[in-house]
């Protein structure tokens, strides 16, 4: 993480004059920060680098994405007891945050890995304002896939672009637009919508708000069309930890969810 | 919210080159924001401040605090799609995640009202890193208490500088550091400790990871040392929405939950 | 002192190519900073940072506080010249500018210890913009007190809030908005207000542009009032070192200054 | 001012939520911001531009350099009192700093003025970290000279570049390294130097901690070289309101001051 | 441009006391900026936020990527000359140096257009340092595609990484660590590489340092492997405005140059 | 280079999630830079305070302003191969952009010496935006003069101060705006307004758009004038690598290239 952040998360917490944490006598010691609840580990590079901004010896026992214990030692740190208070709450904020995300992440990742080898779990732009950096490396600890980090990765055509100008001049319109770097990924409500992005160049098709029972008839119809043959499929909308197991085996290659 | 701060956020939603956006045309028009779900809203300042910035004309029919049905249109915006684009996602995550939080946090002060009409219910610094000042804003949207902002707010004497130097020695050195503007609060895990805390001038006794019952005492004989009779007493730790009721009828002043 | 914060000093001072500083010889060579007239130092964990910063040894030969003599080494210094030529204009700006508070405030802390044993000394938000938080540690190095760091540190009802809504309303709304955390602080200018905000709860009386006859009556009234034992009292308005002594024997707990 | 500026200044003052600012009923109103003793005006167009930046309507009465008294009104202001609030105490620093600065200033030049009509008074780089540009503009406005800005302005020659490597080498130097654009200053303690320094091409001679008899026979010297006829001097060290008078009629160009 | 962008390239332009540009009467008058030679146009956005950031009307005729002639009239200006003269210089810079960049890939691409319609012209990131974002706009309004924005848009697997451990591992090791919205794109320098790529899955790949003679065998060799239907193939090392025709004919889908 | 701006200018590049630096196994090794033509050198501190952010032990073999060939090593480097290849493209965009001009400066500087002892080669401020300070000091590396920095450095009167108020007031106004420390240059266009700037007090006078037939009678004109003696004269104005020779021996003191 870049100092220009850690200074930023740090004067938040701080504030101007952190009176308690320098109650103690300042005698460099030891502490340890130990799993509270069995998890996924996420954000141990983030924790690692404000540690050593703040002068303080940590020795990460794990790595982002170990699956650990409750109880379980995460960091044996050594310095300033003054430094290590002041960077406590900021680094158990983070930790746990991120951890929880690739937690559930996880679970996901299992819960699709029982009925497909090849689905991939996605995360979507739903993330929290300042961190989704962060909290897409979360995602792919946990096993997931971070898609698009933002608007200018690949170029993503939407419902209302589809309603306003139609699919197939919305797709030319964007590989004008677009570097052959990118991809171009269309998201449709119908068969029709998906073959006709199929045969217009889409990269990626994202069946939006289907049920599991169409989404299968839908991925046969594409698969059959010879045109859709390296196209990926991607199923959104209203999926969570409950249903998910429902889209598992209709053969779309990814499944994203908030 | 500052300007800075703004673009900041939307820079890490919109990259550099946003090109979806701009696939449709560009002619002045109108879009709702409306809920999912039933919730308390909080984040319309914010919202509002985005959509300004973008020169989007925003109506909020709501403000922070009310309580929503799924399907309420919360702003009407009028302006460029373009602008409307770049808005939509930025302006989702903070509506939505602060709304959750507002909504957990009007759920739980519901659940200690059925108990107590004094008691309040307080968030502590496990926030979000970047955003903590919306969080507690959202917690008080949903009618709890915002606690501390940071470290320098008040004096947290916490249960390892008990440990080092004593209550007493621990009070002194916070009263002889601290402004006469703050209040000094203590963590406590004996009823000896609380008792001392109130004896040397405490203004706030937290009772850490009680159990109930023993809380019901803690309390009991705090209010019978007249020495105590200003002093706010706030239980901590380990308290969620399941075992919140448990915690509500015990006399304290606040329950506080991460 | 944060990196962000010493690079933007720095580059106020040094500009975009100090040739003036590389007109000699880069030879790492000793240097001291000593005071120039007697004074209270505060500054020195600033002064550190800088020269840290820029990779010069410094070492400290007194903290902040301290009382020293004209002539005084404050730094022994062992590095390259172009980075003590660098740091040389803004470490005394700092140390100088501080030390000027602490000083001031030190002699104002020695006038009213004349006078009285529990009476503080306080600074207000009269600050110069962007150093705040340093002038309040000068504040605090020459023995006075910070007061409110920010206007969210702790409520302020002030005579305009008073003057509108009255104290009682003014109170209740500010109780109502608050966190437990804080304090609330009334400022009033007539004995019947003081005792209002006495028994509506406040937790701070200040007493404004009050004669330091009128105040020693209001004290003891307000002393009188069984409900404003806890209740501190503050004497605020054209204090300054001169007639400082005249409000040091009126049993207020606090004297503000600008 | 830059927004970016003011969003820290405010930030710096308002902290995370200001409630005080929000206790009275927010219908637009009327302020005004007068002066509270006789002064040299400074800061107008950095309080417009607080005001401004808040969505203040502000009308200012007088300009920067004006010679106001006390009560006299310096801004009618109109606007939503949580705003006029959230300004106040920015703005009064920021005036009341660099009013006294240009007060002072104007004191200064006034001494001056009575002994000669040539000598300018010039203030240095011993600024308040972070506002140097601000202080500058009020010393300007209380009709001083701004001197360098920063390091990178003009090159100074300092007595301990003299002491190293002598006066006409640090001047080869120098003009080796500057801009054709920049001026040469050189500090010099003693005649042999001053003369030395006129002609290997100085554009300016500080003489640095010389009594003012000194320096009467220094100028008339550097005067009668007729080499010196471009060249100005500058006296500089040790002066202060009080001894000014003694240095104004000494013949020199500048007198600085701190 | 964001106005935080915008505040810190004007500050480098003006400094702090830009008196030069006060030197005139403030009188509301018109201005233009015209055109000094021919040109493809880039910026016209970039140069309206500047003159909107500083109050001054600026009415563009034409828009990025127009051809115009010298002495075009492109901005009609109406504003503060005081304005005016603060952002000459800094739009005048981005103008040249950004229309300079769409003018060369105008050229390019009109040299690579006459002898294929459908090979595309793309630069690289071998940009100036803080205005990429604004170098690859004029890149596309030049008609030149940008190719990736930095190092996390797509994986670009490079020759070091192929003679560490091979194509077939670098592929399987980026498909593993990529989201499914990325592109793989595999630098090779002989055929036997550039089939391995195909195989195992490349979007696009980058026949690096080849002559056009040999690009045309690989390309053919490619082409007739039945997998690389989908794959694009990329020329790129060494190709500057006088070798650019022989690469244009040799049925590549992009040219690359720096 | 400041960290905060190293920090800014690598985020650009890499963005959020830099996959292809994380291809390889991150075993210390070494790597070299070495120049790809022939050239003058510029850039090396920028390299090096990029190379030590990212903990890269790198070995400068040259330093600025030294003439390299083809082929010579300019670092040698020991580090992570992931650091080393996230600096890689920054380091070599500012190596290969400043080197550019500090070999064009050269060879300018070159030119003149074969006419002229004393005429020096400055540039202007047509620069890329947000590297100014960087291009400045590659000009010097090329032996050039930096001229200005920005607008507040030394005063410049341009022709449409002398158009709209005459010689004589633009430069006494500028002398009563100006500090004793900066130079005032002023912009003719004819031999009467240059006289007339000389006799008015100019330091420095700038022939625009002056042919060079011009130019030599006006400097003769000046140079006869004895008020003019310690004027500096500049020639400026469509002066390029071609027809530079025309004005290296006009006598001209400066002349300046965009």
């Amino acid at each position: 993480m870049f100092i220009g952040d850690i200074e930023r998360f740090l004067k938040e917490d701080l504030g101007y004059n952190d009176i308690s944490c320098h109650l103690v006598p300042d005698e460099e010691s030891d502490a340890i920060i130990f799993a509270k609840e069995d998890c996924v580990l996420a954000g141990i590079s983030i924790a690692s680098s404000i540690f050593a901004y703040l002068g303080i010896n940590a020795n990460a026992k794990f790595e982002d994405g170990s699956s650990i214990k409750k109880g379980n030692v995460i960091f044996d740190l050594n310095g300033s007891p003054v430094s290590i208070l002041q960077a406590e709450r900021l680094v158990l904020n983070f930790l746990g945050h991120l951890s929880g995300i690739a937690t559930v992440t996880r679970k996901c990742v299992n819960l699709v890995e029982k009925h497909s080898s090849v689905t991939r779990v996605a995360c979507t732009r739903k993330t929290t304002p300042g961190i989704r950096e962060h909290e897409k490396m979360a995602v792919i600890a946990g096993g997931g896939d971070s898609h698009r980090f933002n608007l200018s990765d690949s170029i993503m055509i939407k419902d209302n672009h589809v309603k306003m100008i139609g699919v197939e001049a919305a797709i030319a319109s964007a590989k004008k637009k677009a570097s052959f770097t990118q991809k171009i990924e269309v998201e449709v409500e119908s068969l029709e919508d998906a073959l006709l992005a199929a045969e217009n160049g889409a990269d990626i098709i994202m069946l939006d708000n289907m049920a599991p029972g169409t989404i299968i008839g839908t991925v046969s119809s594409l698969r059959n069309a010879s045109i859709s043959e390296h196209i990926l499929i991607e199923a959104s909308g209203g999926i969570n930890e409950n249903n998910l197991e429902d889209y598992a085996n209709t053969g779309v290659d990814v499944i994203s969810m908030g």
